[in-house]
């Protein structure tokens, strides 16, 4: 797709917004545009003065005039029909047609195929701008990982040199807790026709009373303000859609999950600013910095619309405090923005007895509507449940517009009647919930201890964790240069040499290098013994060469 | 939310191209703005020559200056904070900070909530300027239709005074023949963890075979071209945002299924500009129409990305011919354009021995490899097969492109592990293809006739249909006047006095008052008869109303 540039170039707006906004968190590369922007801006909203404003767009066009006649020479081709050529720039606006094309025009089209038959002037049709920038993003290590286990996947008896998965999000832990619930089955004849595409209301009550019991009954959720979705990344990505006009930004707290580009960005095109935590402050939200990045946003004219949080923190696995909910809902009330708060693993708490899970339903529920309605809350039902092939995500809020535009728009990414029907059979009998949220919170602090044991012992410390499914894990001490590079150099060797794939902070957007997010809640207490006996060798590599 | 107005306005780009790329088809009221931007396009591309390039816009800046200044007097709260603001506009830019703002800022924020607690500052949040101009749109009368039936659905014993669905498209008379198959059911531990969000080879597999068997095996359908999404819907969003940036459009010949403008506009943000067709020349794609309309867009400034057609037609029920699309390829052809092919009802033919369904695979495999890169297909599993719950669409592409960045896309809108699962125990059986559609051709062609032939028993002469759910009636002689409006009174008249629910033609972007789709998939043969009792009714109403 050699066009791709002379497209993007073209079609102008879009992409330039598109990197102005991109470089609060990580870097980007849009500063450059934001130069030049940023004081045209001035000039278009009337307070550069009349005389500037007249004489600095007037020396601009002509300038551009001078570039723009001498560019034209340089494209022989720009203004010929496309149908002619093999490469090169597709014009919008030409004005005349190469005879070829005079010729065809003059033809009736509709039925004289054999007679033209321009077989052979086909053009490379191109893709669309963004299309290609998801393709030239490539692969994260992330996703490497996934592909390397999925390729060659580790299993005691079957493959027992195989890729064991630390880095996908999954809860193997509690699964027969929900199949055993159900084995009824489902059968087609049920599940024929048409069902609302956000989610029946028999479901949607279940799903409410799951939330509240996360809560332990502190919450009463209203399946009214529920709309569900295909998944997590669909729910994340209706409300960013509806919070956030394309170009616009919300504030993500880092290191956070991987996955919220995909979500917010790729079809949105809203920005994620990143607002880093630091180690030193043991990764804990600072409002100051949030504060801070949100100034220097909007002196570049960058519009924030939100923040996301996640609560459990993803990957440092910490629960948020009411303190700290109460803080970012005051930072999101001074700025008058939006807050998503991403509770997806809330049924997943592994903290001792103190370890309680605070949805910001609760914080908001105290306060008066207006404030209500700028808080937004992502649940993902396959996840808690063990049973992320359901594909069933949700959506609560506490606006009335957003869930108005969130339904109408869950018929592009609808949860499908089987995964329904099977959530319905399997959690809504009396008991269910409370037994599952009781027994699964067992089964994750038992691994999660044993895991941070083994670790311990390996000389690696990890981030005092409490909820969701992952220890976050400080291996500074083995990688060989502290920077990104030195970080997957490392990853590589879990990969090559200890045969397991975890997550690199850098795909968190971590900007400490050397920390790595491993999913516990994939492995036995047998499982955690390899586990542990093949960081070993990885550490034994790591020393011999340091 | 009345502050979207500024807000949108402030915005600018997103809203401006929107409307600029609307006024193909059916009004839109964009000329205003292109009358402004054509102009202007010239001279910033250097076609204005030295002295214009630099004098218009000297001009219009100098002018832009006062009209902003005088502007801004009017605004006296336009610097001050937004949280500070119960309405009003968000200032992007603002220096200053209102005293109470500063005092805030003062503080360290983080547990300081106690003490400021700015309860009473919540200002409103307002939702984003897309998401309210799709809440704006309200609903057509296809949604509203379907939500009275949903309120008072017709019911032989149960509720016999009820409404008939007659709009949704949905094949009741063949679910049998799926459900039968699959009496075994599915229990949740088979379905347990993460399968690949384009869908799992061996469902690919069974799904290039049925749409193989459409084409009666005249086409070999290759797995690895096919990328399997949360419905239909979700597979032509997905393949307009990899076709076409923000602002770009289609061109969709018209009448047209009414759910394009959904996938195609409301997430992508890209235009539809239709091609009319009319009674006179029996509804058929004219490429000439194409091609003047083409070039209108290419005047204006609109980039065509491609054009979209469905096959059977939709609202029409009409196969497309080979010649057809030969002289549609060779169109997207010499525009160097896409061409996405919606063949969601490729199973579900009912003409006599001659009717044939043709897919665009077959003409693009007879052409080059540059070619065929422009051919996208649109399949659904859920709708051919009686089975709309399960939410399994398809697309099937020629190029790699399209397809690595559309298999990327689908964790957005995956097709749930229980669908994949479910339709692959019910269709992988051998001889079940071949046996369903022959079978569901049959019944489709006896409630086809059955229903045809009513409707001529009532003096309503229909288009001759061989393909897809629908019968399109021409109801023009019981309309009280030749408009929209008269169309819509007429539909009521079905909802209030005959009690069945239709699409108006207006719905599915007919230029042509007065033209109604039937789905009479929806019906037994018993019910055929209650539905004419119904619509003579009604036709008796409008004769003695006339």
């Amino acid at each position: 797709m050699t066009r791709t540039g002379i497209y993007r170039s073209r079609s102008g707006t879009p992409d330039s917004k598109t990197s102005a906004g991109n470089d609060g968190g990580g870097g980007g590369g849009g500063t450059t545009v934001m130069r030049v922007i940023v004081p045209l801006q001035g000039v278009v909203q009337g307070r550069g003065g009349l005389v500037l404003g007249s004489v600095i767009p007037c020396a601009f066009f002509y300038f551009l005039q001078f570039y723009l006649k001498r560019n034209r020479r340089d494209e022989p081709v720009s203004e010929s029909d496309p149908a002619n050529q093999d490469s090169g720039s597709y014009p919008e606006n030409s004005g005349s047609s190469s005879p070829t094309q005079s010729e065809l025009n003059g033809l009736s089209r509709s039925l004289s195929r054999v007679i033209i038959s321009p077989r052979s002037s086909g053009a490379h049709v191109s893709v669309s701008g963004r299309a290609n920038s998801i393709l030239k993003g490539g692969d994260t290590p992330y996703h490497v990982g996934l592909k390397r286990v999925a390729e060659d996947p580790y299993d005691e008896l079957g493959n027992p040199d195989g890729i064991i998965e630390l880095g996908l999000a999954q809860n193997k832990l509690s699964s027969d807790l929900v199949s055993d619930q159900n084995s009824i089955g489902l059968s087609l004849s049920g599940i024929a026709s048409y069902e609302p595409s956000d989610g029946l209301m028999e479901l949607k009550m279940v799903v409410a009373k799951l939330m509240s019991e996360a809560t332990k009954n502190s919450v009463c959720f209203d399946p009214s303000q529920l709309v569900l979705t295909s998944g997590a990344a669909s729910a994340i990505e209706i409300l960013s859609f509806c919070l956030a006009d394309s170009g616009n930004a919300f504030l993500v707290p880092t290191p956070c999950s991987p996955g919220f580009h995909v979500d917010v960005k790729w079809r949105n095109g809203v920005e994620i600013i990143h607002v880093p935590c630091r180690s030193s402050d043991n990764f804990n939200i600072s409002v100051t910095a949030l504060d801070r990045t949100f100034s220097q946003a909007k002196k570049r004219g960058v519009r924030i619309r939100g923040i996301i949080i996640s609560n459990p923190s993803n990957p440092m696995g910490r629960l948020l405090s009411r303190e700290n909910l109460y803080a970012l809902l005051d930072f999101a009330r001074e700025k008058n923005i939006h807050i998503i708060s991403n509770e997806i693993f809330a049924c997943s708490i592994h903290g001792d007895e103190e370890a309680e899970f605070v949805s910001i339903a609760e914080i908001a529920d105290t306060e008066e509507n207006l404030d209500k309605e700028r808080v937004h809350i992502v649940y993902d039902l396959s996840k808690d449940l063990s049973f992320p092939g359901l594909r069933a995500g949700a959506i609560y809020s506490f606006n009335e517009n957003v869930l108005a535009a969130s339904r109408k728009l869950t018929t592009l990414s609808p949860v499908s009647s089987p995964s329904q029907h099977l959530l319905m059979s399997a959690i809504s009998k009396p008991e269910f919930l409370q037994t599952y949220v009781k027994t699964n919170r067992q089964r994750l602090q038992r691994i999660y201890s044993e895991f941070v044991k083994g670790l311990k012992g390996l000389g690696i410390e990890c981030t005092r964790s409490n909820g969701g499914l992952f220890c976050w894990a400080d291996m500074r001490g083995l990688i060989s240069s502290y920077s990104e590079k030195g970080e997957i150099e490392l990853w590589n060797k879990f990969l090559d040499i200890g045969k397991f794939n975890v997550t690199p902070g850098s795909c968190c957007h971590c900007i400490e290098p050397g920390w790595f997010r491993f999913c516990f809640s994939n492995l036995s207490e047998k499982d955690v013994l390899v586990v542990m006996n093949r960081i070993r060798k990885v550490c034994v590599t790591c020393k011999s060469q340091n």
